[in-house]
């Protein structure tokens, strides 16, 4: 694999360690900018920006491991500190006693502070506290005087003031406040639907949110290679990415290239929805390769042991397999329990039906037998297996709308009601849970989605598919997507599953994935802006003023996808000289509107000195 | 140009004929179906979907034209026949007098419905009528006892009943009702601020509209040549796309192909943004041969005259381009009249000061000069000016945040509060009006837009570039802008002014506007699905319905770009035997959902029966 497409310029791997756990040690990408030049020829530095990263030691350029190694066991030391889990003779991993099970949602309820939440909680902040402890030391304050800043120190614990609050106060020049609008520039947050953003996560908060079924930590206790993420409305909202081989697609080194790929660009966690052949070994590889929790949905294995019969499913078959991806090291599994066999016949009539492939599945079979859904029959029992091995799950939704018509009709909303009641029983076995929800939903009815959800499954994380805003734009549904997602992950949806632009068409190439990653990157990231995520806003305000000053690097360096914004720069303005010069292709030297603004800029200030 | 590729599959030209005005015709796109066949082999016709088409003459196979003759003057007869202009002797037309001025608002006000407004009514409806009566005709009911389905009759007046609704129904079958979804099924309409989406489209309703000024059609009498297409928040939302040379860019005939590729994807204006050489001819090339509305910032031109020299504009300079644009065609242009001379401190304290050029112009003038913007001092010279041709204005937000850290500030709210003043005037001399608006907002802040301008600007129609929800992703910012875009039109916005992927970076082109004009046009779609416009759902149902049936070629020539579907599924499955598959590359033949839920549908009418 080419790996230099997988490096950030400008950029360095640094590592943030614990408190309450010293040992660990979070990963973080950091940007390092260029020095600001005003007009009157004088230099300010610009402080580097912490960014979150999902690349795990394959974005450590000091990292020398293979793919043939996978990746070091970053938390098998926490997990045997923890004492409660015993061996098999294979090395897997499995509780020791289920009255107290290992898994994340257990040691919060019993108010142990883990490794895994003191990590999230660092990893949230983003390096916030860092940025702002440079830009109070840097402040043209009187140092002895702490008390003449103080209103700088209390933007530390409740919001932040806006630059035009801040022209009163002492030291303020127009050149500092660009300065400080790098990082002190926050806008009011937003209200959401069961909203509590803190100023800053703390690991109590975090354990806390994930006590309370808001939030959860996908960390199978075999699959230790993973760094620890969270999933919750009161954090970053989360993306994943699908990998998987079909039948008529590719092989298992092509699958952990792609793994690399999504999560380079921001993939939180990774889906393998294999149904092909080498099932099994194709996720081992992903598996030991993985810095990001791995999900599956176990019905698609199941269904290959019948060799896609699906009158053949039974429940023993689903369940050895479920063991066998548990004891693997699957982070989290979509399970669809709540499809009941009365809700059938409704999905049936509906304008394209089932278009989940496992709630399909479970419907034919429902269908065959005549039978209850053989997975909420057996409920109980897929708890036990999960809390066996802290596997997540993720209540799917396989009678999701596959259209605008179908949206939020009977069949989907008495889906959800069961959901609900199957996320309260997990949670009693010690299960992490989120739901999975829609699909295909015109915007003014997404609203209703996350109202019911958050009600329906006592605030459980939800975690959607889009949803999509139209159907009328194959080809374009990354980003139908990404609008109803942006739209629900506002209202508060913790994690959001991409759709590549060959959604409904044919089967994504690496291009498809990064243009879907980054799509739902950004709509994510505009979710965090408005709902207020203490750290969000940072990166978007040192973006801008790279911009404003004409630092072409700088924001290359601080985007989503620097390659893509240098090779749009380059396409009109190819020579390196265009990288400093005060202008930028789309007016042209003699027509900026940037370049203007620093003129009036200027004279403003030697109005006011006057 | 390669007209090829200016080509709709499956689609044929069609003209609906005006009922108070029998002369007009207006152009639609007619996409013809293949048929559904069931699982038991019968087979039922679908329907053909007419589709709104900004392309003109250009998107008509018969027609000859070219581009050195420019279009037919569509609008010629109408306009003379109202005997209320006169003409130059260099043919260009004038008011003969302002106390009644040739403008549709005007007319509006006067109790006239002119063929424009029957035009854009017919044209909003977009052939549902027609859609209406082929399922009534069709559907299963005794046709001499109309009662029978008089709640589909009724459908046509009020709302339309849900699948699901539909079951108790006489004549109710699965077949019969999985062809209606094509056209009945429409989700109750959201509520957004000042919203009467009425169920029909009548050219008094329209007439209503434009006079209490929620409306206007931009429509130049020296710009017969125009399509007539209305602007305002209870109609389709438009969307505007920029071309126009630069310093460093393109020469005449290459913007007139880029019209005609930015109309052909569904641009409903156009804004010739022109800065260079050639200004005036090459804005003539573009008016000769647009059937879309044209736009202008007349200050570009008026800064060309003085060489670039903010210094030596004036506003006799102004006032002359301004006669010159309005004389040649211009259907609106944009004024930065409420950027007031107090308000230019305030923006260069922002992080990112003024980023609209024709705003940072003005703002530059007024802090050389120590005056008054010039442009607000004549206002009502301006206005006089506007209503002799009705050219519309676009009253323009100098002063829009150009960073997530600006948005919704002092110093653009405080020229809000002007363009609503210059509103109420321009509305005096009779011009149509709309208002600028931004630009960056983060997403929880749009609304506070949408709502103070509809207020502050007296529900006028509101026209936003973007917003842009985020600043971290160049190289994706038509996503960023769709985001914002999607969400302030849900709640009224009537135009969005697409941005380019290139935005910030390069100028784009010919698939950057592409990408571009469809990504809007799919965000205004979603926003026409939320506000409940009467037609806008049937393209979604009958896509829907495509892709469930498999039917692959109906699938893409229903999409807002056939081309790019057909595409991305051949790159996959290349064969034509593909396009009759009953399954898809992404689970392959033997799992496919749609499949098994046409099993489980097939069933079900077997248990049914049995």
């Amino acid at each position: 694999m080419n790996t230099d497409a997988l490096k950030y310029p400008g950029s360095r791997r640094i590592y943030v360690s614990g408190t309450i756990h010293p040992e660990i040690r979070v990963a973080m990408r950091e940007v390092t900018l260029g020095e600001s030049v005003f007009p009157d020829g004088s230099t300010e530095p610009n402080d580097p920006v912490r960014i979150y990263d999902c690349s795990g030691p394959w974005g450590d350029d000091s990292f020398t491991g293979s793919e043939e190694q996978g990746l070091p066991a970053l938390r098998r030391p926490w997990i045997s500190a923890r004492a409660d889990v015993v061996q098999e003779s294979d090395g897997t991993l499995r509780a020791d006693d289920l009255t107290a099970p290992p898994t994340q949602r257990s040691y919060a309820l019993r108010g142990i502070i883990t490794p895994e939440m003191e990590y999230v909680a660092i990893r949230e902040n983003m390096g916030r506290e860092a940025a702002f402890k440079a830009v109070y030391d840097r402040f043209p304050h009187d140092k002895t005087r702490p008390e003449s800043a103080q209103w700088l120190l209390d933007e530390l614990g409740t919001g932040m003031p806006r630059p035009s609050e801040l022209e009163a106060q002492e030291g303020f020049s127009p050149a500092s406040m660009a300065n400080r609008a790098n990082l002190s520039c926050q806008h009011p947050a937003g209200q959401y639907p069961g909203g509590r953003m803190p100023a800053f996560f703390t690991p109590e908060f975090v354990r806390d949110e994930i006590a309370a079924g808001r939030a959860l930590i996908p960390a199978n206790i075999n699959h230790p290679e993973a760094e620890p993420m969270i999933i919750g409305r009161n954090f970053l909202c989360k993306i994943n990415a699908n990998i998987g081989n079909s039948a008529i697609s590719s092989g298992i080194v092509e699958e952990v290239e792609k793994l690399r790929w999504a999560i380079h660009w921001g993939a939180d966690t990774v889906m393998d929805l294999s149904t092909g052949a080498d099932i099994h070994r194709t996720r081992e590889w992903i598996l030991r390769n993985s810095p990001v929790p791995i999900g599956t949905v176990p019905m698609y294995q199941a269904l290959e042991k019948c060799s896609g019969r699906v009158e053949h499913l039974s429940w023993p078959i689903f369940r050895d397999t479920l063991i066998e991806q548990a004891r693997q090291g699957v982070d989290y599994v979509t399970v669809h329990a709540a499809l009941l066999h009365r809700f059938v016949p409704h999905a049936a009539r509906r304008a394209t039906g089932i278009v989940s492939r496992g709630g399909s599945i479970i419907a034919k079979w429902m269908m065959l037998h005549r039978q209850e859904n053989f997975l909420y029959e057996h409920w109980d029992e897929i708890c036990t297996i999960l809390a066996t091995y802290d596997v997540a799950v993720s209540i799917g939704d396989g009678l999701r709308p596959g259209s605008i018509a179908d949206a939020n009709d009977f069949a989907q909303l008495a889906e959800l009601e069961v959901q609900g009641e199957l996320t309260r029983r997990a949670w009693a076995a010690g299960v992490q849970v989120m739901n999975e929800g829609p699909g295909h939903v015109p915007l003014h009815l997404v609203p209703e989605n996350m109202r019911k959800q958050l009600e329906w499954c006592h605030e459980a994380p939800f975690y959607t598919l889009g949803p999509l805003a139209t159907d009328i734009a194959p080809g374009y549904d990354h980003i139908t997507g990404a609008l109803g997602g942006a739209i629900i992950a506002l209202r508060g949806c913790a994690m959001l599953c991409y759709v590549t632009r060959k959604e409904h068409l044919g089967l994504p190439d690496k291009e498809d994935v990064r243009e879907g990653v980054v799509t739902y990157k950004l709509a994510a990231h505009a979710a965090d802006l408005a709902k207020g995520h203490p750290g969000a806003q940072l990166r978007d305000n040192a973006l801008a003023k790279a911009r404003f000053e004409f630092r072409w690097e700088d924001q290359f360096n601080l985007s989503l996808d620097p390659h893509r914004a240098r090779q749009y720069h380059d396409i009109t303005l190819p020579h390196a000289s265009a990288k400093k010069a005060h202008f930028c292709s789309m007016c042209g030297p003699d027509f900026c509107a940037m370049k203007l603004t620093q003129e009036i800029r200027e004279q403003e200030m030697n109005v006011r000195k006057s």
